[in-house]
């Protein structure tokens, strides 16, 4: 079974930094780059992009919302339209980043609110997958398996890969556990080892009742800017390859 | 005799509008995009895409400072490879909303300070065309054609086309004469008239102290930002064509 | 009748421009001066104090969401007591501004999507004035006579004053009609006469239903940045003196 | 004899921190808060003013350029009068978050390039200085003795305190040496010792080339930013107290 290990990277500003993107690297196997709204700018992202090339790991455009102070974490309420237009600015910014240095942008996403303002008007999503498969068809979406994101973009000719996430607790529904619940993000390295051997196991996840999910999805997220994140990444490298498992960029899967 | 008529265009940000873009337009044959650092934004950029591509317009990067506040006019002491990051950014994110109309970028060039800074330290000139050359060597740089930018471009294999200003005054050296000085811009349309027509007629203009200077040049930029620009706008294709020139697009020239 | 005519002002940003300040300056009373959030930077605050204190126009702070992109009037999901500290920072720095030419900031209140925000989350204004009380309890808080917020701030021990708008409908509760239904924003120099007219009369205005509706309001705000505003400004001033009003800056009422 | 440790903080911005600002505060006596510029915002601020008042330090406007990427360290050839303008707003802003918490703003000073740049034109420091004046006279300057900014400040009322750094090297003439040159920089905690225990001694530091200069200083900086500073400020304070010194607010030794 081929993993694909992701992370959020380059979301440092100027001097500011955020997140051990040069320890996680070497672990992961896709990385989400900041394309300078939410976090990130030209020169981080130069340097996330060589890292990067430099350890084989796949290139991905991370956008966000227009809003460093906030960090993109502040759901507004931006035109769906507008939205896309700022999304296409960055997947551009990254794709020219990359280009110079021979590297393909391969996959593309939304960082921080944009999801809660989705699931509240999926035409954020839309509008969104609808600039990203005008630029490129070819680009990956990671998406829940469970939600209407991955249909939309699979309707657009966009492929998709199931994404997880190691450190975030589920409803029964297969959704995460909003972040002001106790408990829902999961920081002890054993429970994360013992729900991603699980899902190794039979591509199941328990939810926070008790109930066991299926989950069809080939893509785990580990949070890069938790403190021990980095141990994380390693622990659930670990238990991928311990369950027979191999971390391989979506890319490489998919092609 | 071919002319490219080329003028800044995009250079509002948010609500805030700026110049006279719906009545440029079907004038030029080239728009010079403002990319979002010290103008423009993904809506903006898009808007104005939309319009160059309506009127079969060549569309390129008019790459900024990062610094709305000061529009890009207020000279840095920033790195030159910092500079050429946030220049193949812009370039990309351009780029990526052109492409998604099925627009090509054609050209790329520098706003603001950055023609200052460069005359003093030429390395954000040659940092900068290093990444539009490795972005894309069809790119086509404008340039004065006393200059050193020109050969420094056509070294790294990018395309050249010589560029004139219709409403400033030279110095004996074929430089412009600095703004600041009285008469070193041209607004009286009747001047600028003669100036083009004697340009079209022997390729020459004559400088402040009244010397003539040849400039091998076939592109005329025409300033966006200034009250009556339009009018000599409308006043300069006029006499081109007057003087047997045709109004076309840097692209078309140099296909 | 003493009436306070107040205009939101200074709302550009470095070279761009919103509105002709200078031509409203001499017909108005109050100043609502942006305070760099959503508009305004340093030297446009600096240029707005100028103008007043030539005019004897109260100054006050006209506070913002942090986003100059959307012009403050995209709702944000802030916190509110986060949103309450942008709120007393802005007021600073116009404070400073205002001090360091002997002028006093008499007054200060929220622009853009602040008041959609508050109708549903009443925490965002009364976080804000809590931090107005807390800098300067003389300040003066214009406010919708039939809403909550004056009953809130003087619970505080600020200073209010009724509000009126001269150019947009209202329902039969007295509040606004949203501008994205039709009538809902007044351009007819007649209606605004008329209206003013009948306000200076019998202090009442009709609803959009026909409903007559009393309102006990001193101040009445002209909108700077639609086209006409000048116009507008003058013919309200001219109604309220025909009414037998004079138009007073809020300050000199209160006193 | 009592000496002054001061120490630049609030060098966050939104998510993104900057220096181990709750562990050097019960080590100073000043602290010189950013002022949302070159980083810094209103909610940062707002709590560094509140560890500064727990602490019974002294709260002081570190004003920068309006450049959050460059963090303020990138020269700009902005207008001195301008820049003094933004100058005022960043006061303005501390000084009404210090208030609403009854706080006093007692010193103020410029960050990052802005020295550099007023070496090379005084203009920036005395229409910054004019503009504190105008706002406060009672502000106090932090100056380097050697320099010519205490004797403008002084002209206009302002109070001044003789400046020096612990942690880096001196020429013959009194000034920093540059960074960019090695050893410019003194991180060694012991070396910092002697330095400081010879200034207690005697008034005295040693330049890079062995020269004894003297200086007449009562205030002390230790940088936030350099991993080790909260150790250096601690070993810096020990010195002091050692050497017979007391720590004591700058405002406390002036009044």
């Amino acid at each position: 079974m081929m993993i694909d290990l992701n992370s959020d990277l380059g979301e440092g500003f100027g001097r500011w930094k955020s997140g051990e993107d040069e320890a996680l690297m070497p672990l992961i196997s896709s990385a989400n780059v900041a394309c300078g709204y939410h976090a990130g700018d030209a020169a981080i992202m130069t340097r996330t992009v060589e890292m990067a090339k430099a350890h084989g790991v796949d290139v991905g455009a991370h956008v966000g919302l227009p809003d460093k102070l906030g960090f993109g974490r502040v759901a507004m309420d931006i035109d769906p339209r507008e939205l896309a237009k700022h999304a296409l600015y960055q997947l551009g910014a990254l794709y020219a980043i990359a280009k110079a240095q021979g590297v393909r942008v391969v996959h593309a996403g939304g960082h921080g609110a944009m999801d809660a303002m989705s699931r509240k008007n999926p035409a954020y999503n839309e509008r969104m997958m609808e600039v990203f498969a005008a630029f490129d068809k070819d680009l990956i979406i990671r998406a829940m398996p469970n939600g209407n994101k991955a249909a939309f973009a699979k309707s657009l000719g966009l492929r998709t890969i199931g994404l997880i996430f190691a450190d975030r607790a589920y409803d029964d529904d297969g959704n995460l556990v909003n972040r002001a619940i106790p408990n829902s993000v999961i920081t002890d390295e054993e429970v994360v080892v013992q729900r991603v051997s699980q899902f190794m196991h039979d591509s199941t996840i328990t939810a926070m009742s008790g109930k066991i999910i299926k989950f069809d999805a080939k893509s785990i997220l580990v949070h890069s800017d938790t403190p021990g994140a980095v141990q994380i990444a390693q622990a659930v490298r670990r238990t991928v390859e311990a369950g027979g498992g191999k971390v391989v960029p979506a890319s490489r899967m998919l092609d």
